[in-house]
């Protein structure tokens, strides 16, 4: 049997967008292979859905080497870009329960060299909280929109901002809504218009998608 | 074989809810013994799903003495009961693609002996519509909440009013939300508390329910 | 990124219906914070779904202060209210496994100040045991039905009730009956008129609907 | 190619089951020279769902020599053997919906030789009409009981008698039940015991798998 | 809140089935107060899916008192009825991962006083093992096929044998067949007529059913 | 009763987005009153899924003054506005069975002042004639994807452009595929990063996603 | 925009497999076009689920140049390829209601220039029909199975021959069978080792599939 | 009860495709008599998805006679047949996840006497990686596709070769994607022609697939 090498190195440079790796059910032994790699090729990794016993089972030396949130299970090995400039994309969330996905979005936008601002728990149930914020939205040039259970908080948001809009439905939810297919559903069959949508829990293609966006428009 | 009686008149007596006949499939031959005993015994009769052709089919005698609406396939036969007084239920919908079911819902109320006020078209999409008539909504005893594609209007609508309210979801939809069943999850996974739901374009049961509810408190 | 405040301590004031915290899934340190923040600020706290190993970790202070049910993981922090006289709902189930869903409604309903009387295993595969016990049942303002596998008792007790009457299905079944959808489809399509549903297994809900109704008529 | 024969008349000999055509979606010419076949060769013929279309469609010599039903769409061709007694089978439907299936149960019975007797319209929304037919019910040998919606009636019945119960769903229903699978899902997964059940709308095999039991034991 | 009993050994006494007791998800007290009652009023109880640690965990002295099987993970307590004569029903599995729920079948017959006989391992993937046994099965009252996967023994079983056959699918398979719905999807949807069918991996069920057929005819 | 104003004029100012109406299911008389408003009032108006038997029943003077497309089933009412400049966006479509949806999208962007171009039938089957003008694609700013089926279309392109990519899955499909079902979920499920999903066959609300994307940056 | 050719005649060359045409919901003037390039440009040209009125409203001069089937949907424009030899194919069917599949495979096959023989209705209903064939079926190189409802012949297929056999899952059935799922699922899931399957429904494909593996080996 | 025969030995004979044993969910007793009546009649057997504690568990005088793969999860026990020449099978997979079930194929064909060559990791995002060892892959006689996710790698090998491809979908995947039903699907309804499919992470089932076919001609 032939091998393939590890990773792709040129695809970020055919492309444009960061090489990430989803760390979830590799062993040690590859991830450990991976980063090394990496860090002898000097490339910046991003690993995503990176388990705290995934974490903790690396050797020590490359452990040193990352930068792990256990919050949203990401890891950044190598240097980061400098900040492109002020924040040009806001993440919205309708509860607590929706930080994991939302951090992921975050965190993958920071290894693409992008600030963000988190604006977390306002959620449709407290209708007030969220037009108390209103206007700041609107000020960003991408809103990645984060919610479980019954996902209102898509169509209520889309209906009330006019830039790019991204629903980024997680798997939070009981019964019903279990597994986050509803608010997958209510993001895609919005009635309010424009609205895009993204996996399940998918915060590092939401924050891909809105790095499309942003190259397209150099700041200042 | 045995013949069962065409209808079970003592239901009404026993649970307090008017007899009703989902019309939908039943024969030109069926309906008519059935509007015939109901005129013969001095019953009156609630029809829903009654299809324009198979009103049209009915004998002229009999479609004469039937107040019959297209919109909601609805038709009374006999005398209505007088009104109970001024009307404690409201009936929000998303869109006009709503009105169906929600007409049914006015009518089965009606037919009940209960008025109630119809506020159209005021989705999420457009959520000031909705807030300008806030006020007017918090003012009623029972609310009936009708909705469609991702039914975010149910979430939104009971985190801002006190009373009980009934979720009707309807099959308005395309793709992902087509059939009704997004609009019924959304109901069921609803993050605002204390919503209740009945079937899908189920105008009638919604009704029932509000009847229910009515008959715990006569007004003054 | 810019952090939201613990809790929304307005939103009782504005819909009438008290705070409460959905615990799975929250760490011990976030339930911590918000269970201080009650403490301190005097506002009485319900925890739904607080499981056991949630329950045991936190500060042993704070577990002191906690009124905690196993069955239906549910704790009350802070005063709770008078009860606000003869119980005028009841809580109806069709086996012993419903009791986790229905102790939490009757919990929530303590919580609100609301007593409930429950009448526990009187499924329709022993018809006569509801039957001795219709009449009581139907003395009260308003039911909670509870019931799992294939949820025949909504349609049976919905056809010889006249109060409202809200079906709470829940995730007692195998095979086909697994995970409660049976049941709530069996709820949600029943042939008894004027039946109304909640999410599966969601007691706190199916009180808040109840106290929506309870708040309309102050009793004697 | 190949042509295979039309029907396999040894069939019926090795199973002591009759044979038996599914007659929707076939050509007129195809029904019309398995009929002369059947015919010339003088074995009696079952057609199932035979629409009204297909039948007027036949040659006016063999539509002449069917015993045609419209409500259940089946049809017999050749002579029927004798009745064998007492009817042993009662067929219970919910609603005058189900009539379709639970003809086509009684008219497959009666092509075998077997008689049976119909207790329409006693589904559970009115639990009285129901109790009061089932001594009548408990006295046959083989129950079918046939329900839609969300069949209720399947698990209310098999509580109450000690036979062989068999349960036909039909489709009949709206929203959440269309289709016949809420009252499928019921039926299998009743919490009353030793219930068995056919497919949706499958009142030929319903009767079939009656006819099994009652070749065990000849009536005295 | 008031309390129901712990058994309602009534039911037995009205539908000559005996009472048996689901006992997976029954805490250890729960089950120890049932087994302390049945003894105590001298009522033999079948117990099923009682996992290894729950048997483990009873009390000795009540543990002593039961035969427990780990495969089918039944227990009874009490005193067994004699049995009534020679085995009438088969019970013919397609594989040996099929046993647990046809284990469960045989032992739930064996608490009614019937015997039976197993014929394991004749799946139709090697169709000559079902063909050198299948006049031994003829010979039987009554057939219960079990059967995961694909489910296409119980077609060919159907078509071969005129007995009463109940169709028992497992929940044996992965991919497309895992959690037993092709199994089941295919008895119900079997060409070969007059099969009928019980829930996924219930045993307990098909034995019941045949147990009511068995009732209808005593031996010899 | 009271009625909702036709159309919200307003919405349009505050979202920057034109005003449409879904007319399908919309009565001819509601149609009529929708476009002489609009008439009256001087608004522009986008009629979508406007079957052509809809179009024929508007009166001959309404139905002069509308620029109808029987491929989209589109409608444009009134003056459009200018074009931008240069089309930004592409279109690209797997078959030819694409172009209903293709060209609503198209369609949408020409009411809001786009122009765009479209790419058709460039599927996977034959790779190569998408890899034939790729480099075309690659020049505009954002890529509308069309593709029903197995949509394998998506991850392809995604793989090689940079630019914001808007999947939108098509019902064109038959057994597993049909409905489009599969197709958004490929799009969903994508290997390929940054890719952003509308509803199925939704080409109104892909080409407004666009239009939110073309506002952030005025061309040259 | 820019309009994409017709037809991509080039990809014939590249696969070694020959051009067809979906007629479904393709217009008259498109299919039209396609047949007239085709004529000019001498390609030969297989449409398939071409329905009758489709076929019936293509001008008279290119009608009479096609070999059309209504059974199966499918027609030969231009010159078929002379047949390879002796037929390597058999194409095995449960019922007379598989044969619209089963000629769409047997017509692909011929246009391919492949003989293939029919062995129809040996569904496992009545076994011994299916194993008085059973040396003729081994006797050929490849075997397609084509069967609808519970699909239980891919399993007793391919436990008795040694050829490769390509699953063809029909769309006939009902209730749970309706659609083609049930029998798709049961191929895929087989309990017989190395089938491998198709969509429902497509004859086509099984036959591309089968000259694949004929294209492997020339007859000797 | 009468017990089954360990195995089935004869199959092998009649089938030409050797003997497996699916080793999950089977106890070490029963495994372990497994491996001794192979080794007893000299039969070799081929274990699949035997759990690594399976293994471990198992008395070590048969484990060492063991050649297990933890990353397939397989095992061989008995002597191998010789390879019978050159690799005629390519297996291709979209990522280093699909390995498990690519080594799975690879270890039955090994079992079976054929030898294969791996190439991993050429999934569409991609697609030039892919692109590169096109020839090689259409060099071999068989190609075994390997995905999960959505599948796109299905439709464009397909569209690149001509040999028979058999698509191997597998259970990797988030939200939409989870569980592989959306790579089956993909490969079910691939627009590409002659794609034959097996179930989700079928390693097995592909691999004795591929050897029905590689039976059909010997090498050279």
């Amino acid at each position: 049997m032939t091998a393939a090498p590890l990773m792709d190195w040129d695809r970020s440079r055919r492309t444009g967008l960061p090489e990430a790796v989803l760390a979830e059910a590799k062993s040690s032994a590859h991830l450990t292979a991976l980063l090394t790699e990496a860090q002898q090729t000097n490339h910046p990794l991003l690993l995503t859905r990176l388990q705290p016993d995934q974490y903790e089972a690396l050797p020590a030396e490359l452990r040193d080497g990352l930068d792990y949130d256990p919050v949203s299970r990401t890891a950044f090995a190598g240097l980061l870009p400098p900040l492109s400039g002020q924040p040009r994309v806001v993440i919205v969330t309708g509860g607590l329960a929706d930080l994991p996905a939302a951090t992921e979005a975050a965190r993958t936008l920071r290894f693409c060299g992008h600030d963000s601002v988190l604006i977390a728990d306002v959620g449709v149930a407290g209708l007030w909280r969220l037009l108390d914020r209103i206007d700041t939205i609107r000020s960003f040039d991408v809103i990645i929109a984060v919610a479980g259970m019954e996902g209102a908080l898509f169509s209520v948001l889309a209906g009330l901002v006019q830039s790019p809009i991204i629903a980024l439905p997680v798997a939070v939810g009981h019964g019903v809504t279990a597994g986050g297919h509803a608010a997958l559903t209510s993001a895609l069959g919005s009635c309010a218009p424009g609205l895009t949508v993204v996996n399940i829990d998918n915060g590092f293609g939401a924050a891909q998608a809105a790095v499309r966006i942003l190259l397209l428009r150099a700041p200042g």
